[in-house]
Parts: C-alpha cells; sequence; structure tokens
C-alpha cells in the first residue's frame, strides 16, 4: 500500500480530457498537490492508503475552472450602473468610480471578494487585467487561488501609471519578482487595439516573444472599434496587429464578437487563442461572437465572464450554460456547442489560451490538484441521466461544495478556509458607502 | 391596534406596481392571505398587531413569480437528450419517452418535482400545458401552488385522448369540475397552429369568448412553422388565428420568434399577450423573439421557462436574466429591457396575460399574498446599489428564502412545507431507472 495525501471518491468524474468522457466507479488520488492516479475505485483502494478519503456520493468531479478574461477589483462596482447606453456608463459612471476610488486599497479587496467569488463557483484558475497587478497578485497567494496576472498597458495614466512605458516597464518589474511562483503566472495586458499604440505594442511582441509571456487583449469587441481602426490605421484591428507581430500563438483575443470568415481562418492557422465573453458581449449589445465557427475552424476558445461591471457576477456556471445556448440561437443549429465542449472551454481551452495546459484544465495524472465537486443531488438537478448536461445546462454554482488548487481544499462544504468572511463583508460594506455616495 | 395574521418587515420590498420603486423601511401586512397594507414599518407597528412578525434583514420582498409558459410534468425528462437537431431530438427521444411513459403517474410525479423546483425558485404560478391536466390540478391543489391549468387539444391520438373533440370534451369537464378553486385558473391550450386544424380552433374561440377563458398556443415558434403555414393555409399561422377569431387579448402567443412589423403592430392594437421563453428559444435554435420591439409597440410581454426537457430548468430568475441580455444583444441597445422591464415581465405582465392581474402581480393591497423572500446577503450579491439590479443580473435562484401562496408559507428558511422530500426522490428516482433504461 502507497501512503498518499487524499483519495477522492465522487459519484462521476468528468476528466475532460479524454473529451466526452464521464466515470461512474472510479478514484482520484491526490499526493503533495498533484493527481497521482485516475483509477477504479476498487484499485484505488487495493494500491493507495489515504491519509483522508473523501466519498462524495452525489457529486461529479470536474477540473477546476478557468475564468479565461475578468477584472476582479470591479466586483466592487457590481451593479452601480447597468442598462444604460455604452458611453453613458463608461463616461457618467464606471470611469468616474475608477477615477476616484482605484488604488491599491480598492484592488485588494475587490480581488478579495472576486477569489471568494469565485472558488464558491468552482473557478480556480482566473486571468486577470486591472491597475495595480501587484496586489491582485498578493491576494490570489494570499488566498492560493491559481492567477494569471495581466500586466496592464494602455497609453493613458492612471493612479498606476502615466503612460506605455511606465505601464511596461512596472508590469516587467512584477514578473521578475513573482516569477517563479508556483500559482501565478503572467500575461502582458495591453488593453485594447483602440487604446494603446503601434509602439508599445511592438515592443509587447517582442517581449512576448522572448520571455513566453500570453498577451491578453481585448480585440474585436464592438463595430465601432473596427470602424475606428479602419479610420486612423486603414486596417480592421486584427489585421493591424497581426502586422505589428501580434497574432500568434501567444495572443488571447478576447470578445472578437466582429469577424470575417477570412479572419477566422487566420486565426485557426496562426493558432490564436480566443477568449468568448457571451454575457458581457450581450449586456453590452457588443455583437455575437461565432463561436460555433470559430471551433469548427479549429481555434481553441476559452471563456470567461469579464469583470461584474458588465456581467453582473463571475459565475463560470452561468457562463457555460449561456455560451452554450447562445451558440446554438446565432449558429440557427441546435447541435452546435453541446455541453462537453462548453466544459472543455471552460477548463482545458482556458488553460491552452494561458500556456499552462501541462499543469491544469484536465483531471490527468501528473497535472495539478485544481478540481472541484458539484452536488447533483438537489432535487433542481434530478433525474439525472447525462452529469455534463446538467452541469452546463441545469447546475446553479451554489451546488460546488468543494475547491481545491493543488490539491489544497479553499472551499470545504461551501465554507472558505483562507478568506475572512466577516472581515470581507466589513470591507465591502465599507466601499459600498463610499462608492454609493460619490456614483 | 388590529390584529393581524403576518407582519413581514425586509430589507426592501420592489412592490412592481409602481414601476421602478424601491421602498426600504416599509413592512408588509397579510391578512387571511391577502395584502391588507404596505406601509412605514413604524407606522404598521403602530397599527397592526401580527401573530408573527418575520423581519428579514438582508431580504428584498417581491411578487411571487409567473412563470407563463411551461410543460410541468416533463421535469421527469431533464437532460434526457440535448444539443441534438430539433427533429432528432423529438423524434429520437422525447416523443419515443412521452409515448411510452405519460400517464396520470408520469404526470403526477413530473409535477410535484415541477412544483419544489418552481416553489424553491420563487415561481408562485405556472402556466401549464400538457397530457392529463386533471392531475396537474390535483397535484397544484395538494401543494397549494398557484397554477394555470392548460385544456391540452392537439389533432393526435395520445394516452389522454383521441382526436380534438375529445380533448376539448375532457378540458371542459375539467373546467367544470374545479373552476371554483381559488389557486386554479385555466386556459384552453391547443398545441400549435400545425397540430390543430381549423375547425377545433374556431369551436375554442367561441368558447374561450363565451366562458372568458385565456387560449394559451406556441405560435410563431420557428421558421418552418411559417412556411408550412404559407404552404397549406397560404398565410403565416398568426393571420390564420386571427382569422380564425383567435388573436384578441384571450390569446397567450409563446414564442414568437418571427414576426415582422405589421404583426407586432396587430398585436399591440389586439392586445394579444406574447409569453417569450428566451432559453428554449436559444436551446431549440428557434430563433430571436423582437422583445424590446415589442415592448416599445405597447405589447404586454410575459416569461416563461418551457419545459426542463429544452431549457433545462425552472429557473425564472435565470429567465429574466437571459431575457434581460438577450434582449439587450438582438435589439443592438444595451439599454434595452432593463432590470425593472424584466422583474415586471416575470410578475405582474405573466399575471395580465393569465387574466389574474386584479389577484397577483404585485404587492398591492388588496391582493392575494403570493411573495417571495429572496437573501441579498451572500458574497456573490455584494455590495448592493440597486436590489433590482441584482436580481436580475447577479442572483441564484437558490437565494430565495421563502415563497407564500396566498399568504401561506410553501417555502420556509428553504425548506418546502408541502411536499415530503424523501417520498418525491424515491418517486423521481424509480422514473429515472425506467425512462434511461428505455432511452
Amino acid at each position: 500500500m502507497q501512503s498518499v495525501d487524499k483519495i477522492i471518491t465522487p459519484r462521476w468524474i468528468v476528466p475532460v480530457e479524454p473529451d466526452e468522457t464521464v466515470l461512474e466507479g472510479y478514484s482520484l488520488v491526490v499526493h503533495e498537490g498533484r493527481i497521482l492516479d485516475l483509477l477504479p475505485t476498487a484499485e484505488a483502494e487495493a494500491r493507495y492508503h489515504g491519509e483522508t478519503h473523501r466519498r462524495l456520493a452525489q457529486h461529479a468531479l470536474i477540473p477546476g475552472l478557468v475564468n479565461a478574461h475578468t477584472h476582479s477589483p470591479m466586483t466592487l462596482l457590481r451593479g452601480l450602473a447597468d442598462d444604460l447606453p455604452l458611453m453613458d456608463w463608461l463616461q457618467n459612471h464606471i470611469w468616474p468610480a475608477e477615477g476616484r476610488f482605484v488604488g491599491e486599497a480598492f484592488v485588494h479587496d475587490g480581488t478579495l471578494l472576486a477569489a471568494a467569488e469565485m472558488l464558491r463557483g468552482g473557478t480556480t484558475c482566473f486571468n486577470d487585467m486591472y491597475f495595480f497587478p501587484e496586489t491582485t497578485a498578493q491576494v490570489s497567494g494570499q488566498v492560493g487561488i491559481r492567477a494569471a496576472i495581466g500586466l496592464i498597458v494602455i497609453d493613458f495614466p492612471s493612479a498606476w501609471a502615466s503612460q506605455a512605458s511606465e505601464y511596461i516597464e512596472k508590469g516587467l518589474d512584477i514578473f521578475d519578482r513573482h516569477k517563479g511562483e508556483s500559482l501565478l503566472s503572467f500575461c502582458f495586458a495591453p488593453h485594447a487595439p483602440y487604446t494603446v499604440a503601434d509602439e508599445p505594442l511592438k515592443r509587447l511582441a517582442t517581449l512576448s516573444a522572448e520571455l513566453d509571456i500570453p498577451v491578453h487583449m481585448h480585440v474585436h469587441e464592438t463595430a465601432h472599434e473596427l470602424e475606428e481602426s479602419k479610420a486612423r490605421f486603414g486596417v480592421r484591428p486584427l489585421e493591424r496587429l497581426a502586422r505589428l507581430g501580434l497574432s500568434g500563438p501567444n495572443l488571447m483575443a478576447v470578445h472578437m464578437t466582429q469577424l470575417e470568415s477570412g479572419e477566422i481562418a487566420h486565426l485557426a492557422g496562426a493558432g490564436t487563442h480566443v477568449v468568448h465573453c457571451p454575457e458581457s458581449n450581450l449586456k453590452l449589445a457588443s455583437g455575437f461572437c461565432p463561436v460555433q465557427a470559430l471551433v469548427e475552424a479549429g481555434v481553441n476558445v476559452a471563456l470567461g465572464t469579464d469583470g461584474t461591471a458588465s456581467n453582473n457576477d463571475l459565475d463560470m456556471f452561468g457562463e457555460m450554460r449561456t455560451a452554450a445556448l447562445l451558440a446554438k440561437g446565432v449558429s440557427g443549429n441546435a447541435a452546435a456547442l453541446p455541453a462537453h465542449t462548453a466544459l472543455r472551454m471552460a477548463t482545458l481551452n482556458g488553460a491552452r489560451a494561458l500556456g499552462l495546459a501541462d499543469e491544469i484544465g484536465s483531471l490527468t495524472p501528473g497535472k495539478s490538484a485544481d478540481m472541484v465537486a458539484v452536488n447533483l443531488g438537489e432535487l433542481e438537478s434530478q433525474p439525472v441521466y447525462d452529469p455534463v448536461s446538467h452541469l452546463v445546462y441545469a447546475v446553479g454554482r451554489h451546488q460546488v461544495s468543494d475547491t481545491w488548487v493543488a490539491g489544497r481544499p479553499l472551499l470545504r462544504d461551501r465554507q472558505l478556509t483562507t478568506i475572512d468572511d466577516t472581515q470581507l463583508r466589513q470591507r465591502i460594506s465599507s466601499w459600498q458607502t463610499r462608492i454609493a455616495e460619490a456614483d
């Protein structure tokens, strides 16, 4: 008998790799933060002695969800302003609130709330883009959640930096200080084609290649962005990025609601990743990302919630459902984006986009034990003919019972283990009062 | 001091009438199943002595949600088959399962599961369409939920009846036997224009007018339906229904994904109600209902989940969110279908469509005390700038703590009071085994 840290025996295991697989009667063995084995329960009990053995009779065990695009500190602005035309929303509510409040304390507390919400909803890794990214890294480290920290670059001054070159230097400093931390990875995060000039984008293309850091960017979010690009640069943003050396497999292009068929073929050929944010695209009336066409062309499509100001939650179960439903409506094909594909987008495809597919994204021996147990025993999930159908089309995120990152339980029976709920609520309450008064 | 049954003092009250109103510091007074008063808490405590006084410090009290279109017994087929082209789904999975299993026992147990799910999710009234409607009426009565029972009519034989005339006679019998029951109302429910011939539709038009019973029908669900109608009858279904006398304020036209501007004007002029089922329309790739255009034209638009085989839940909070998000995407206007409008569609508009607006749909003194308390204290709903934004864009239905119908608590602190959870689970489990074996 081999001694191991833990054995988990759920009702179902959905490993995501191999595709379309649902295992019953299997156990997952975790040791030193990694998945050691995945095997029939009888064999697991014969071969391993777990320091703990968790039996989850009504649960599906799945890989931790990867939120491939968010602005986590914006949780503090959740529901501050909705149902407004885009520019009214930005200019009269979001930007003034950010201008007044964004700083280390805002980013600290907003990221903490986001981490709490994400862990309670089965998200174990998030790809962030916001000011004061080192604070996001610090909070993530304290909590134990996995984070891809966006080293934001924008041509405009903010409380964080004054011009593109300073954003880049500050970002590189953060990268140098934290690059060895096992739960952190980094992306360059130039905000969007319309907010970053050619020179800084060229520099990021070079740095991205040299340091092998992905580039995380809003691209082709709205029709207006395309019109402006054609007027200013004579080409659509994707072509401009390609000319600047920014369209290869290191690019995570977020939103992509405006795409011509030649562009889809280009993305597939270049190995560029697309991050689909269906709820944000709907809420801001940005357009429809042609997800089914991208998938059929072989493009790796990941899923993100975007920030809570345009969603208004960090619920990857809801995002999977919206993606799976919307793809059918947009393509006119009820067979588009089936449940297994939605789950893969929310796990392995996100890991691939972030360059982390060797580490996370599926329940594969050797990978980090980033996992989520979902209780399918609630009445709303009865009967169960296909647990993956329920994960996408019927489950609520409150059915997540346990969330582990690198084998460490960060949510246990719905209780956060590394976040002080009372203290967090006090901090949010204080922000709420100040922000509401100013709006 | 006047003695009353109960006083409820939540943090917020959203009465829906008057529109766009959020009350803080108010209490609602219930006596003999009705809303007696709605007034500032200090005045309530000076004027009334409640047999119980419930304080809900973090909750919003809203009218009970009205699910304006469902097929409740289909809960037993939840997730049986997804992600399939429509005809494959129907012909190879849903119809065979229904053909084999539908009967009184199936309808009884499926309705019971639906009632449990709806009450746990804040739905107090549902408008049903299925075979064996008397069984649905009986189960609803046992549970205490409000139901609009669809007296189904279809030209094809089923376990319930053999031809349209028999469906109509059986429906009228049920209506006669149950019409005095306070929580029941009735609709004629001819299935769809393509499954019911002119003669029975003409008879229903006459009966509907004579007995003042609404007509609940799938109309303009898919483009295929319109093509078939033009080929068979020379006109679009809505025009055919109008010629048969079925397009006035007694018609609840469900789905309506295919509409020309002249038809929208006709609906507004005729006072016809539209029931929007956004998740079903997406999942079956039926098309997009032009909700914003309908609302702007003055058409009363209610919301429904459709059955769980095409959704896969009976979650009216999810349906509000999908409706509010999708309307923005489809109209290209981020200000379309704001949160207050979504809540009104899910409450008062449903009541109006069913002819029940004098009885339910808003927290108005004199109306039945059909109410829902939603806990906004969870981390996922923090901070709170606007409780109605959260109800539509951030809340999960599990945050419903209490549901009352006619003042009677049917869900109390998340516990169902009139449904035996253990027995219900045993029944579902037995159906699951039989149905899975046959699929």
